[in-house]
């Protein structure tokens, strides 16, 4: 083969393997998710990793090509197809196309991988794991409402502490009613709108006086970058903030309140702002019934809350971890957001023309997996490796030997697993304890003519080893290695095992 | 929304949405399978989705565009991407991109979609999903028996009985020692290779008869449609069918025997073919291995195991589905090949230069699935639906009582939902209805003022039902259908379910 054509083995940027326990644990996240979303009576589905782009809402027909941010390719009748960046666009098409036959609500639990053509970053991927639950044809709040409750249960399942983490509920009406009410409403706006709302974003992280500084004139941060303010004045930036506060916007079961410290033109406007009213009866709906479930601890209101989805129509929420851990220069992180969603009654109405009520949201499960990581509650179960069985001789005859004890040893339930390489005895124990395995057994012809194997604990060897310092005295002793008959192995296994798993404390038998 | 944009709500060709017992069934299909590869000491590996085009292989440089059977599309620095084709590929990228951190060998388990775009049809999608193992770094035909008895305990596992199917080995290097004894090694006997190996691909259905046919000048089936032959001379098929028969080529411990009914010199010529004896050698060890291991009843030597991918290079397996079903008109088929695999020892050289030994196996599993609910075992475990609490009000404070009811009954592990949708009674009976919900519970304005709630065993009530020939009188009798108190509703769902769960002999409570 010609070397200038051997091609480089190397991933595409923003793309992982992923290997052993991180899978393991993946796996059992999953599991313990899937069981919540169905006792919450959601039912599993799972789409395709590519569709039509149009169907995906991803068409532009100005363009030769589907736009940036999906990976997209063209099928051999020259439609373009993409890989999903959701597991929400494929489910609106599911949804429109079996509308007849599904019973409404539809309620559908997904998990799989998606594809962002974006560019990767550290903890940014182009291939990620999320994991959904929608009740789709559910015109109220109760279904967000529940949604979050799902939500709070789902992180305690798979080990999130109660008290470590809080979902953030807000509405995109209520934004939008306030935006409207200060005169940012219409198309010419939609730029500052965004502004705005980025800095209604960073409130949980700059405060009243950050966020003050970001809705007029801008920011400079301890760094000394300058980030440019929206340019409000300070009666429109006295709405956003007495919203943010709740100062003086809030509602309660006798209706909304606005109270604008003497800005009577202003708060009127507001608190006859549809958008607005409806959104804040919403959320006073779905706090009330959060309280009623006993959910008010882990379910809360927050103005704060954005959500970047153009789609979301009504409550927006978001599960943000609030425990700290330290990076590498020592000082405290916090994880943030670990799922998010909330209502889109368009996105359906894409395929059917009228509007089909639906809310869901969506765990980003590496995130989740890194934070359980950081909280020592991985799952992962670190799988023991398996015992070798050394190929001491390769003839074929011996080979059987090896080959049946390592049958004996998996008919037993214990991973085992005769050395397949062609290496020699040092490549062998190397081997044996790359991959971790508790035990080789080691049967030569001195050994085969005696009707015994050599059993080399390999645990409780390290640990012999680590309290000798002499070497050529190490080897003398050859500690932890003994011989048994060879149809005791199973049980000398067994106990070798068994020694592993148990606390180190002497209570060897 | 315009009408003319409107996307239709469609699934490209080939693909296909997965829902609840399918998802639910694969999951545990593909935990048992993953049990028996760890528990033969392999290791989970995940790799991405898409790969360099050329890391997988499939790069023409003499072409603009990739060529067909892969999906492709290229990266914004202009590389092209291709979605796997399957889980060998990526794995080589992947050991040889990890090579020297690697323990040697390498054994991965590894399960995922794979992608090729080709012509869809019956059960044939173009994204489908295999469950590989593999050990990379093993020379000895012991690694190709290992694995091979790893597929009958995996498949024992999932559910196919001992005896319902048979692992089939065959070699290479017999095949090809075979070929170029009979003349037809080089290049320009390609093509009439390929029409030799479909014919002795055909040895299980047609017979020494019809092979003999397609080796010579062809064969006309039932339906009058006519296969051209390979065109070989008597002398040359006679040695093709003393191979698959197993009459006149054999081999044990004492060596390979050659005796072709009088040919001596095409006798002479394969006896003394390296590649033949070889391939003959390893099939003997791999039979002596396989027997000593206990695992001759389902690991067999088969001459007429051909496989198609180019890539192998020495044993090749099959597994196949021995038990006939029916098919529509009740004509008896078989399932044929659920997994496949070999040995490849060239696949991480192309990126590495020096061969790497490797042999391995991919289960199918859609297909190892449909067979799986053929026997009757599939574990698809139906998911009771969850009881439905109806919105018989929707004011905030009664659908907060409705909550807190389904909120009790998960906190008892009961799968349980309120009605979510904006339908009356008749639309939330319906929907309980469509989702298999085993009771509805009811609380209207009187049964809140009386503490209770209606509780509608609908299972119960389908039985009786059945019995009551009268509209009007079932109505009348409200069968199954009973009051409880609001503090006993968990416990009367409980006695619902049980009674569901019971065998329908008159245990009822």
């Amino acid at each position: 083969m010609a070397k200038d054509l051997k091609p480089k083995a190397r991933l595409p940027r923003g793309l992982a393997d992923r290997t052993g326990a991180e899978l393991a644990a993946t796996h059992a996240m999953l599991a313990k998710i899937r069981a919540v979303y169905a006792l919450y009576g959601f039912e599993a589905l799972e789409t395709p990793a590519f569709e039509y782009t149009d169907a995906l809402g991803k068409f532009l027909p100005d363009q030769d090509r589907p736009n940036a941010g999906v990976f997209s390719f063209q099928d051999d009748d020259e439609q373009w197809l993409s890989l999903r960046y959701d597991l929400t666009a494929p489910l609106a098409r599911y949804v429109a196309e079996h509308f007849d036959a599904l019973p409404k609500p539809y309620r559908s639990h997904r998990a799989g991988y998606v594809f962002r053509n974006e560019k990767p970053g550290p903890g940014r991927f182009r291939q990620f794991m999320q994991c959904d639950a929608d009740t789709v044809g559910a015109p109220s709040v109760s279904a967000d409402a529940e949604i979050c409750m799902m939500a709070a249960d789902a992180l305690e399942a798979v080990g999130v502490p109660r008290g470590d983490f809080v979902i953030r509920v807000n509405n995109r009406k209520v934004l939008d009613g306030v935006l409207e009410a200060i005169g940012l409403g219409g198309e010419e706006n939609a730029g500052r709108r965004l502004t705005v709302l980025r800095a209604i974003d960073k409130f949980d992280k700059f405060g009243v006086e950050g966020v003050a500084l970001l809705l007029g004139t801008g920011r400079k941060d301890e760094s000394g970058d300058f980030t440019k303010g929206a340019g409000l004045s300070e009666r429109q930036a006295a709405v956003v903030l007495a919203m943010l506060t709740g100062a003086g916007v809030c509602a309660d079961a006798d209706g909304v309140k606005v109270e604008l410290d003497g800005d009577v033109e202003l708060a009127a406007l507001l608190a006859s702002n549809a958008a607005f009213l409806e959104g804040m009866a919403e959320l006073n709906d779905i706090r009330m019934l959060v309280a009623a479930a006993g959910y008010e601890d882990r379910v809360k209101i927050d103005p704060s809350v954005v959500r970047g989805l153009e789609y979301y129509t009504g409550p927006v929420y978001e599960a943000e971890l609030t425990f700290e851990i330290k990076d590498e220069a020592g000082r405290p992180v916090r994880f943030g957001s670990v799922a998010g969603g909330g209502r889109y009654d368009g996105l359906v109405a894409r395929f059917r023309g009228e509007k089909v009520p639906a809310t869901g949201f969506s765990i980003g499960v590496s995130r989740l997996l890194s934070a359980l990581a950081a909280l020592g509650k991985m799952d992962s179960d670190a799988e023991v490796g398996p015992v070798v069985v050394l190929t001491m001789d390769k003839e074929p005859s011996r080979i059987a030997d090896y080959m049946k004890m390592v049958s004996d040893l998996r008919a037993n339930g214990i991973r085992a697993e005769m050395y397949q390489g062609g290496g020699g005895m040092k490549a062998q124990m190397k081997y044996a304890d790359k991959r971790g395995a508790p035990a080789v057994i080691i049967q030569g012809s001195n050994e085969k003519a005696a009707g015994e194997v050599q059993v080399k604990d390999l645990v409780e060897g390290a640990k012999i080893a680590a309290s000798i310092a002499d070497n050529a005295e190490y080897r003398a002793a050859r500690p932890a290695q003994f011989a048994v008959k060879e149809e005791e192995l199973v049980a000398a296994i067994r106990d070798v095992l068994e020694r592993r798993a148990a606390p180190t404390l002497g209570l060897d038998d």
